[in-house]
């Protein structure tokens, strides 16, 4: 979906590196954090003051491969290295269908998968994960556990103006974002933390160190490039030239989720859910959330929505790997125009098929 | 040690990436390792064809973020899913310091590091790792527990004709490479391991996935380009212009062993490995190995070498960390020039008031 706003943007965010840069596994041995490249730092503090989605001041920054990788930091930070059981990782269904996988890969005695949050019932330390706006269905989270063991993660990929108003910077001890959701560069596989309590943020650079030795420089000096140009084009934004990138992704996303509810609405098969309008204070207007997912459900007698859209070529992934019920699937927003279009035009043959056989 | 080689080759490395470029997670669907940008690919088996210095042919190629990411892909993918007990993962000593540390970081119910291979009596399946040449002392090993039921992982990073004479193709199941040991991009953080079998090529390829979905593009297309100039300059070699990039760094390592042995046998108060000499097939001639790090011996009363030598302000790296003596230390042989000067100049220093001492 972004592609085509950095190919208008030309040659701003073109990078040129030389050979004999980078060679080295340090980027600054004076930081925390020391393989992060202090240009990339300098901008995430830059787009999250610009942006309002995040406070920075008095955080560790700790880069990571993806946020991913800062995911697998943070359950190494946050678990107790000595204690008899592994501690409990929670979400609320529906969940990330890989955080399952990434906590219960290596079998690890610090930590393991404990489900749905919602029902988590075993006394003592736990770490709950929080990913709002939410990956799969996009609502707004907060934590649901709330015991005074519990230890907070906040994945805030998706907390950025395409996709939900920004209504107060967030908060929260241990936050996670990305690249990937923000500008659309996942290939660079880049993400970043924001912490606040050093020993965390130390031991999150500890994991990183002994995982990968660090994050490639090439997609940090790259992503800070990228980064800048978002900032810069937001300080461009009262010129209302179109170019700003939230403004430009907003309509983007605004216009496919309007295509993709009339779809809905006219098949009457399928539902998405209902978001409450907020106001936004970074685009400055009121809007409802129009995330990089739709959760979709199949109403009626279909019990295996994924299975159902398959036979209509419509490719998806079923809430069973949420966490949830077969009747629901996530859905990518995030596609390349000409796919997201073909997909919205085979859901409206769904439809057509269905009254065939209905008359 | 490298920046000046690259330096001195300007523009040749030089890469342009736009903004618009490498948005998608993947590189390839078609590839095994759909993370692997072909052009890297391409540029592994073209350099490997060119040095010598192993066999690419029926091999799978999967590509990480750095040879440590490799590293614990293929613990992941050669550890029985379902046994009891960890399977044993050994080495023999000294071995590189951070191999018990990664392998015991999660306290992995897969896998669990059991130390050296030399003394290694336990029963059953069992992972060892083979550093060739090793990490830290430089020889030229081979498996030492030698029970069918061992599985090999290869950690080829020093193979490479700088270091030591290329004697024939190495062909074992499962090779490790990186370009921080071989062209001294340390920065990039790209690694890839040469795999026979499917299944564990399909495995290391999933846990890459699960670990950080996939390996920055940005850093394997710069590595494609920089392999690219190492097999360029190589083509180039018979014309002896000195800009082979192997002939270069191998006269750099030769003449910074030999500025060492210098000061080491002025001194007589330490020793080195002495290394047999043999024909190299890619340099065309006989030579001793000249690691790119040196394991030096304290001789005489000194019980702690690298205590000692911190005091002499030379920081090195103290045996027992490899799961050796303290009286060995490792210490790197590819730092800049003007540091590699100081710490020989401050060897010969120690000699000196060392007789001061003694008069």
């Amino acid at each position: 979906m972004y592609e085509k706003y950095w190919q208008e943007m030309g040659e701003k965010t073109t990078i040129v590196i030389p050979g004999w840069q980078s060679l080295s596994y340090f980027s600054d041995i004076s930081n925390l954090c020391w393989f992060l490249e202090p240009e990339f730092g300098r901008e995430i503090v830059r787009l999250h003051n610009v942006v309002g989605n995040a406070i920075t001041d008095a955080r560790y920054i700790v880069v990571g491969t993806g946020s991913t990788q800062l995911y697998q930091a943070a359950l190494y930070a946050l678990s107790p290295p000595d204690a008899p059981q592994p501690i409990s990782v929670v979400s609320a269904v529906p969940y990330y269908s890989s955080y399952p996988l990434i906590t219960d890969c290596l079998k690890s005695g610090l930590y393991k998968w404990a489900g749905d949050a919602g029902s988590f019932n075993i006394e003592g330390p736990y770490i709950e994960l929080v990913t709002s706006p939410n990956n799969p269905d996009g609502f707004v989270r907060n934590s649901v556990v709330n015991r005074s063991e519990g230890i907070l993660i906040h994945d805030l990929a998706y907390y950025w103006p395409q996709y939900t108003p920004i209504v107060s910077p967030a908060d929260h001890d241990l936050m996670l974002f990305t690249v990937s959701k923000s500008t659309g560069h996942a290939g660079m596989r880049i993400g970043w933390a924001l912490i606040k309590d050093r020993e965390v943020a130390k031991k999150m650079t500890k994991f990183i160190e002994i995982n990968t030795i660090g994050v490639s420089k090439d997609s940090q000096l790259r992503a800070a490039k990228v980064l800048k140009t978002v900032s810069d084009s937001c300080s461009e934004h009262s010129d209302r030239n179109g170019k700003s990138f939230f403004t430009y992704s907003y309509n983007e996303m605004s216009s496919r989720w309007k295509q993709l509810r009339e779809a809905v609405k006219q098949s009457g098969h399928f539902s998405l859910p209902d978001f409450p309008s907020e106001f936004c204070k970074f685009l400055g207007y009121k809007f409802e959330p129009q995330p990089a997912f739709a959760w979709l459900k199949c109403e009626g007698e279909i019990t295996d929505c994924e299975s159902f859209l398959r036979s209509k070529k419509i490719l998806t992934r079923s809430g069973k790997h949420f966490g949830f019920s077969p009747k629901y699937v996530r859905i990518s927003m995030l596609d390349r125009e000409e796919n997201y279009n073909i997909f919205v035009k085979r859901m409206s043959v769904i439809k057509m098929k269905i009254d065939e056989t209905c008359m």
